[in-house]
């Protein structure tokens, strides 16, 4: 009864698109974490996964686990999954994918009669998305980074993050039975890329290499507000002309290779008016990239160019280093590309993800599938669902063989 | 009895500070019109004029008149004067000099035994800041450009302008009573400079040849709102790098000459968000100079540029022509200055005054002094009192000159 074992796409789709409408509205998908409708694809999660025959559980802070035994229980569990909370507004991929792909898997070894073996374990980290505080809240609590002051921060309606996760049930105050509850041999993320590079290159699947480091600074520009009327172009010192001339500097920075990125995101102007000459300037500068030392020399000729503008200060508000993946798992996930003769590169992954926390105790691996127009994080978000599919039999074909 | 007028410096310096202290606080001075401190301000400004021997009126829009018989009261008005509102947080120069330095001249001329052959009238108009609505109320009213539209305008609190007017004893509703009363012969303003340039030069008395023509645009810049995570470089379409190029390109169009001056007050990017690429960028294009041909040659390059970069539109948003000062009027104040053995320029006007109005229906001039470190429309505005006290001594000698 050992057959080769292969995902059902039609079910797949269908429980997307169901989960996708638990928060869904004309607007996108918003299912902030640890709100009514989050707690509901919590338990629509821990449904699916008993159907599937898994041995399902929460943890304190909201992760959801289920388990299918392996031949040898005592080995360390192989782990699959992502998160099932979105941003407000958000599309019904990110996350979900991950998640209902991982169940997918184990409803295909099921139907093929494959066993692993040790167990193999679906999971959905919660608050990933960072709905309060910091994202990959739920990937944190596992590896132990959580502190008891995070869950203590007041969030916007004056509740504490806490009282928000009791709100639903949880167990905050218990997260520390949530660390590191046992050993895990491998996880694997199967997620949308989030960016067009796959679509732009007419590829299947992208074999994620590692997760770009972030770094961002707060950049203030000064100059000097005056009348923009009476002030001759001679006697001024105008912030938003300083500020262009930077961007400018950033921009051709981050196109001299392939090799990173650079966004100037937010923007605020002081004083903010039509006949005044900008004074100050205040903005957020992040930039990523796989190689650190990358984003140092890029740092070092900015503040090159910011000491020749006078008065420009970068000031750091992020600095997380890029974190790779387990090159032995890049290889099996190449493999099973391979092997389905399908299209497929090594890239980065620019985003941040689960897998980033779940690095520091043990190897991990992702696989990208292409997103249309390279949008996510808004309701326009899709992945065709050939490619949905796809993904989730390059996971289960990984298993397989890692298994 | 009849001596040379002589300007009493240290009574104007105290009027200047006695007006200053009605809505001063160590912010600066507010004294918007149509508020309780702009009717305590007026009240002060007709009871200065009646001990200064005027004949006071309020017109129904807060115009106040002080009246000095001529020997011909059948000829035209000489007119002198400027306004007694302030912005919120400004200074204790803008608007006042012009008034209380009239009045000075009046005082002067009484203690001298002077008389002039026509009227002469001192004028302080209302709302000149815009506190409501547009600014130069009180002069536009004068001229027969106030409307019934711009009355009814409802105002931030809910109440309209005309409202306002009434709760500081107005009467708006009877505003064409304003228009045109009689006519002037010509109408001269006594003025801080607003800008740094007569400070720069070590000058004492600027001699206004014009108002600069305003015009203003709403430019927005469209790019395409993106993850800044996931999206190479080489995929962007950043909308604040285009904006940072527009930036230049209008600096350097308004640097080529000493004629015009171009700027950027308010810029809002769009979504704002320090890990989202800009997709929006909306911002104002201010343009000011003596020459509209200069303006209209400044925008047919920058319209070029918004071409070249693509999705950049510009939606005028204000036009108005330069004005110009009488010649004649210029080179009777240009005689007085030379006179008094002062060093003095002629130079455009940046800003916006009551004079570009008048000029509607009489010769106007403008008399410029020093404002310390360029400053206004701030708590720092300050003209050092030698310099107010001499703009108001060459106001006299040109009125003693002209009458």
């Amino acid at each position: 009864m050992n057959t080769t074992p292969v995902i059902d796409g039609e079910r797949l789709k269908q429980d997307i698109l169901a989960m996708g409408g638990i928060g869904g509205s004309p607007a996108g998908v918003t299912r902030r974490a640890f709100t009514p409708e989050d707690a509901v694809a919590r338990a629509m999660t821990v449904d699916l996964m008993r159907e599937a025959g898994l041995d399902a559980r929460v943890d304190a802070v909201g992760n959801v686990f289920g388990r299918r035994p392996g031949e040898d229980s005592s080995l360390p569990v192989l782990m699959v999954g992502s998160h099932i909370d979105s941003v407000p507004d958000g599309g019904m991929f990110d996350g979900c994918l991950g998640v209902l792909g991982g169940i997918a898997v184990v409803r295909a070894l099921n139907e093929a009669g494959v066993s692993t073996r040790g167990p193999l374990e679906v999971v959905a980290f919660s608050n990933e998305e960072g709905a309060w505080g910091a994202g990959t809240f739920g990937s944190r609590a596992f590896v132990g980074l959580l502190t008891d002051e995070e869950l203590n921060a007041i969030t916007p309606g004056g509740q504490t993050i806490a009282e928000r996760m009791e709100s639903v049930g949880l167990r905050p105050k218990a997260w520390r039975e949530c660390v590191n509850p046992y050993p895990v041999k491998v996880y694997l993320e199967l997620h949308i890329e989030q960016g067009g590079v796959l679509e732009a290159e007419g590829l299947d699947i992208g074999v994620v290499t590692g997760i770009v480091g972030t770094s961002r600074w707060s950049v203030t520009v000064r100059g000097v507000a005056n009348h923009a009327g009476t002030t001759p172009m001679r006697m001024r010192d105008d912030a938003l002309v300083k500020t262009a001339r930077f961007i400018l500097a950033v921009d051709e920075e981050a196109r001299r290779a392939d090799d990173m990125v650079a966004t100037m995101g937010r923007v605020s102007v002081y004083p903010d008016a039509a006949n005044v000459i900008p004074g100050l300037v205040r903005m957020t500068l992040g930039m990523r990239s796989m190689k650190q030392e990358r984003v140092d020399l890029a740092l070092a000729r900015l503040q090159e160019v910011a000491r020749s503008l006078s008065a420009v200060d970068m000031e750091t508000i992020i600095s997380k280093l890029p974190v790779l993946m387990d090159e032995s798992l890049v290889n099996e996930i190449e493999q099973a590309c391979a092997g389905m003769g399908l299209r497929y590169k090594r890239m980065p992954s620019g985003a941040g993800h689960d897998a980033m926390c779940i690095a520091r105790v043990a190897p991990v691996g992702m696989i990208f599938v292409p997103s249309r127009d390279g949008k996510s994080h808004v309701r326009e978000e899709f992945t065709a669902w050939q490619y949905a599919v796809l993904g989730a039999q390059v996971l289960l074909n990984t298993i397989a063989s890692l298994a």
